[in-house]
């Protein structure tokens, strides 16, 4: 017997959702719409299509320093160079976090439910996990405040929260900081910031000199519309960052994803164009949920988490066969929910018209 | 007190060497050669110049799987397709084993000098680390052997090894494969083996049926030329690769590395080109330092590590002023040793001019 980790014995790897080509193989469709992963419809910045060149670096190795991208990432947030950390998509930073923060003896708090790499990494290092139940899609604090001990090395606070798309309020974060002790290491996984509406943003990056305990995550996958690339960034105190870079490996984001992340920083106006249709686009279906009597949660993100009348993966299966990959999802116990990613407004007209149908069967079946 | 691990205390982050425009702007040159990385001097295939572009998924999460590179190098190296595991370079792989190989308790055995990620890694994950020096380059596998004991978990091989650039010969490494207990792991880091001659190569990685505990590490960087784009893979039994697959992030290579691995792999006339010409030019250095009296080490790969006349940091920064970036290194106490990569004839041919005109100053000085 090799000497793994027992942690390993416990765990599956990540199951990826169907591929595209794969689900139009199987049920003979010309088009599949993803709405699963809650990538950008609207791509990216056609500065980065008119800019970004093949020749920026294939043979060579990446700056491992990304300087370029720290220099200018640095000027926009109005944060010192050596407060930023960069990995291969936030992913890759709570890889990293956990490993430098979790092993056996520590225990780890975080929301059920909430983003799922939190919960695989602690178990990889051994941790012991402490999930404390959403209310209605919003992070219970004061439970977690509850749920922390001596033992205690890392909360995870994701938010806007993946999967219920709600955002912590900035008084209730500013709440937590101020009580959370000072030996615990709280990491805001902000992937979905650009979303958020400026009203309420928390703008607690400003306040590192008052929370050395705080990181805030934050990529280019979502908003910016570049998950392929695969690059995110961290951004904390000083000597927070300086213990983060000893478990980073030496060239983990590649030359492309820094120039394409440097070239797409500077496109306010894509930014605010992608989040002004995507909120457009959300509210109108947040409406019609409404007007069809469904409940959805509250979403300050490009993707909303609905229940459903009949279970997420029926669901889902339902969707699959007329070209729409969705995520079901379970909170706690309750399996009748998916998460959708806000789509263009044509995709979601006819996803609209899907959850018409269903709506329509399923109150005959009722009635009959 | 925030709750870190221990080891992370001990270690920094890795130093990159300066990067080319820094150098210029200090040294008022025009020109840079770098030969410190083993990049591939002559680039990569025109395949890919041809045929990759930018519109394969920038925007889209990349295929977690990597499914259309995972069939064809299943063919290409002749294993099954779940035989294979994905990284951003050997780095990661490296980085995911240690992370679920090595816990405070377990003890792993490695060359020096050798790769030192293997070192960084194992120091934090808390593992004691057992250093068995080279003998004229060469990895001493009975002493490695020796080192073995019942609480080892990890055996790092590095053939050819860096920095020395010497191969395990293959008859060594059955013996040793034979002899090593099977609670261990071997890793057999195989960055440089497209440059291994035919007649050299072990072929060990079609004994998975024997050796249960082995993985081979490959990589896109070296002579396939893709190192900015961070693309590597092990190959293993399948029962290994499970397990590791749990400790990988989920999208742990980009869209584009995806693609353009897959292409240059199919460019096998490329690949002999490279390493024909990189076979030229170092046998060419060779008799040139033989010439000149200097030792160097034997190598199957695209660089050699010399043994200078002065310390390995003032040749570097001779060779720095002059424009030509190499990398001092340190053989145990011996720091007169700097590893020059192969470059491209014309590179080489200055890079002997300088190496001819410091070695008669050596010389007057000697004499006078």
């Amino acid at each position: 017997m090799m000497k793994s980790k027992h942690a390993l014995k416990k765990l599956t790897p990540y199951q990826q959702g169907k591929q595209t080509e794969e689900v139009k193989r199987e049920y003979g469709l010309d088009r599949i719409i993803k709405l699963a992963s809650n990538e950008n419809p609207f791509g990216y910045s056609d500065q980065v299509k008119n800019s970004l060149s093949l020749d920026h670096g294939l043979n060579t190795y990446p700056d491992g320093h990304t300087s370029e991208l720290r220099n200018a990432l640095a000027k926009k947030l109005n944060v010192e160079e050596d407060q930023i950390i960069f990995g291969g998509g936030s992913d890759e930073l709570i890889q990293i976090i956990s490993r430098a923060f979790l092993y056996p003896g520590v225990n780890t708090v975080m929301a059920a439910p909430t983003f799922p790499q939190y919960k695989h990494n602690a178990t990889i290092e051994g941790a012991t996990i402490k999930e404390i139940p959403t209310l209605d899609g919003y992070h219970d604090l004061k439970g977690m405040l509850q749920a922390i001990d001596e033992n205690t090395s890392v909360v995870w606070l994701c938010t806007p929260n993946n999967p219920t798309g709600s955002l912590i309020p900035k008084e209730e974060l500013y709440d937590f900081m101020n009580k959370c002790p000072k030996h615990v290491l709280v990491v805001l996984d902000e992937a979905y910031f650009e979303y958020v509406e400026t009203e309420f943003d928390s703008k607690i990056i400003e306040h590192f000199s008052d929370f050395p305990n705080l990181i805030s995550l934050r990529t280019f996958s979502k908003a910016y519309g570049l998950a392929g690339l695969r690059i995110g960034y961290g951004i904390a105190n000083k000597e927070l960052i300086a213990k983060l870079e000893v478990a980073r490996g030496p060239f983990n984001t590649s030359s492309l994803a820094q120039k394409a992340a440097l070239i797409a920083l500077s496109d306010d106006e894509f930014i605010e164009e992608t989040v002004q249709r995507n909120k457009a686009i959300r509210e109108n279906l947040q409406q019609f949920l409404k007007d069809l009597g469904w409940h959805s949660y509250d979403s300050q993100t490009n993707f909303i988490l609905i229940t459903t009348p009949i279970d997420g993966e029926e669901m889902f299966n339902y969707l699959l066969e007329r070209g729409y990959i969705v995520r079901p999802v379970k909170v706690l116990e309750d399996s009748n929910k998916i998460r959708v990613t806000i789509g263009s407004e044509e995709e979601m007209d006819i996803f609209k018209d899907l959850l018409q149908h269903l709506h329509s069967s399923v109150s005959k079946e009722i009635k009959s």
